[in-house]
């Protein structure tokens, strides 16, 4: 008998197969489409069989089984689900590690658990590549089911460089899905604010792909070291195999989506987080594609370029990326607030640290800091990110300024300046907001020095 | 019998009867709470009868019937629309006036359609006062239907500086509800804009509430004549009734909603459009809510002072406006072509030119601006909004540094700032992003010197 099945033999399915047999354990794959399996049969041993039919891959398996779906998300999923309900036992346990919708992965939780079955939603990260070779894995639903599996999926998991898999229980019912739509939100977020500071450095910095690429992989060699800078350097340096210039300049600049990022700015907006640098991501892969970008070669405007302006684009790069995982964290915690989660902030940092696209040296920090305080209500608050606040934040203002003069839109640097300028401060302006709101609707408004609420008979009103 | 039926009489419905009555129609008035019956009976006369029961109201009302419903949006509305429908004949005229989704509208219009009934989702700004002077309606669903009670709604309808009703058919379906709410999100929008110039004018400026009450007053009187300015002005200069000081000192800075702007923004999402001003705007209520705005009084940052700040500031406000109407449109025309309506928005901007929260004088040359150009896919592709953008943009630049250095948050500003500099770009950076997106996930880019899809083997991919 076999000790896991995959459901789903695509390229993501088929790797973790592969992935699971690396690791020692005995794997049957099924897919309705035959040729994947004739795919799958290529590796044919003792630790991995192909099946054929759905009888067949069920059988295959000993109890409780631990079957892993790694199909489109939507309907095939509620599909694939009903077939297996009908051929598993009590006590069986099905992984979805789509980008399902955590909204659909709550109701599913909710009608397996009443026939007795275990199911598990994860989120899945790091590609083709990191499928086989070690994903980062977000896994929420029933713990006691999560602690049969865990060994398999420790196991196949990718390494944080200290050593611990990047897996670990996320939370009940959607949560893993929840923490993978967060994951791909920091992830939009992060990719347009290194846009921004690229754009930057071309235009007001005059520097070429090659030096560009050189300072990104600097950068990779120390504070900022991440996947997404990593591979910034080495998008800007290839070479193109069309003409003899380098393909970056060749590449259209129309940003295209899937849709996870747009799935966590839609709840943000159900839940009244401020996500403000995710949703200026979102929406500038949307302007990217407004047909009327057609405006002369904007005339470049004066400016003095600081004789240190890599190190300020370092700085502001670093302390927008903070605000963007910051935002993220803000967001699960108000998730975890409305929707009745214990999240363990610390173990999501841990699980982002190495195999998905937004590992970085920061979730150190980051899994520090709510391992030091895991009720910590905004990463700004803990002592390392207030600190990086303060000592960035310069950078990041004349950054914007050098940006604003040189009329190069920065959406993403100026809502993660805007962020940190508004989320703790006293003072915003909103009181006449809401004095504007009790004269046009009589909307009624708090008050800052006593209890109650109050409406004002606005002398001019009628 | 009464010419025209009004469902629900609290103070938005008992408006609306009267002035409908006050314009020479006859009207019956119908709740289910009696007091609220009791009420308007007090106005009881030749053109105004209270009713008791459904059947009292429905057989009170002359063939075909035109009833407007105003009660609270959701589930009452179709508890009231399947009481009504069984009384109804065929042709007679239901009008939603309320809040409603326009998702809900959609459903209604085509329900209530195969049962031979007509249905208008009637979007209705201007609160209490304009429900009895002149509220803005935007009315949509069936044409044939509009033209029976077009006579009415023109009558009881502001009217705008030239005469002219605000009132006119918007398209089918859901779009008077959406239009509706694409006015809220505007207003969101507007609000948040100037909540910073008052932020920028008091921190940075100095001025105290008397000042810049009569400074908002002396814009009321130009090109920046509008509703919210003009309050804006009677707001700052309010006495409080509990202290000897001004009210605004006293309110707490903290922003309420009900919702529709964040309907807006979650349409924008579906429908990709970038609506960044007015998502800011929303984000912004949501950060002012944060429970950790907690940080000692922000060191005021030197920063030198224009001496014609105020003309700055005008400047900006006006284009950041521009920006936000401009957003506004964008999304609609993107509703009309995705939901296949023909929308007028010559005919909407006239909609909005009085009685509603948004009216102001640039509305005038935004209605010319479709007049001259129904096809206009942006507004500021029109030649006296481009021109605005040219003369003002400097200013908006300079406010924005002003505001950088003096550490006061500019979200929709910026916002502003950023969606003029990227809408119109042909240069934007996000073949970076492209290039990212191959890189890890082999999803493919377009180039800009040829036609078809690509993937690059990334040399050092793997």
């Amino acid at each position: 008998m076999q000790q896991f099945g995959v459901v789903g033999l695509s390229v993501m399915g088929k790797n973790l197969a592969l992935n699971v047999k690396n690791h020692g354990y005995s794997v049957s794959g099924f897919s309705i489409d035959k040729p994947e399996v004739d795919a799958l049969a290529k590796y044919e041993g003792d630790k991995l069989k192909p099946t054929y039919t759905w009888e067949e891959f069920v059988n295959s398996l000993e109890r409780p089984r631990k079957i892993l779906v790694m199909i489109r998300a939507g309907e095939p999923v509620d599909q694939t689900l009903a077939k297996l309900e009908k051929l598993l036992d009590k006590g069986d346990i099905i992984i979805d590690g789509g980008n399902s919708n955590f909204h659909d992965t709550n109701r599913r939780v909710k009608a397996l658990k009443e026939k007795g079955i275990h199911f598990i939603g994860m989120g899945v990260s790091g590609g083709e590549e990191g499928a086989l070779n070690g994903p980062a894995l977000m896994p929420g639903g029933d713990e006691e089911a999560y602690k049969e599996v865990a060994p398999i999926l420790e196991a196949i998991a990718a390494k944080t460089p200290t050593g611990q898999a990047c897996v670990g229980y996320i939370g009940p019912e959607g949560s893993g899905h929840y923490v993978k739509m967060v994951h791909n939100g920091i992830e939009y977020g992060i990719m347009q604010i290194i846009c921004e500071i690229y754009d930057i450095m071309r235009n007001v910095g005059g520097y070429s792909n090659e030096e560009m690429s050189d300072i990104f992989a600097k950068w990779d060699q120390g504070a900022l070291q991440s996947y997404l800078v990593e591979i910034t350097s080495k998008v800007l340096k290839q070479k193109d195999t069309l003409t003899s210039d380098y393909v970056i300049d060749h590449i259209l600049n129309e940003a295209s989506y899937k849709g996870t990022g747009n799935w966590m700015l839609e709840d943000a907006i159900k839940l009244g987080v401020p996500i403000t640098v995710i949703a200026e991501a979102v929406m500038a892969r949307f302007m990217s594609k407004a047909t009327f970008r057609d405006d002369p070669e904007p005339e470049k405007l004066p400016g003095k370029v600081p004789s240190d302006l890599v190190d300020k684009l370092a700085k502001a790069l670093y302390l927008a990326m903070a605000v963007s995982y910051g935002q993220g964290f803000e967001q699960m915690t108000a998730a975890a607030k409305t929707y009745n989660w214990k999240l363990h902030y610390d173990t999501i940092a841990q699980n982002w640290e190495a195999g998905c696209i937004i590992r970085s040296a920061m979730l150190q920090d980051i899994k520090s800091a709510y391992r030091a305080n895991p009720e910590l209500q905004n990463l700004f608050k803990a002592p390392f990110f207030d600190k990086v606040k303060k000592e960035d934040i310069d950078a990041l203002r004349e950054v914007l300024k050098l940006a604003t003069d040189a009329g190069i839109p920065t959406p993403t640097l100026s809502a993660a300046l805007n962020y940190l300028e508004s989320i703790f401060n006293p003072n915003l302006p909103q009181n006449l907001l809401q004095g504007q709101r009790d004269y046009f609707g009589a909307h009624t408004y708090l008050r800052n020095d006593r209890e109650g609420v109050f409406h004002t008979e606005w002398y001019e009103e009628k």
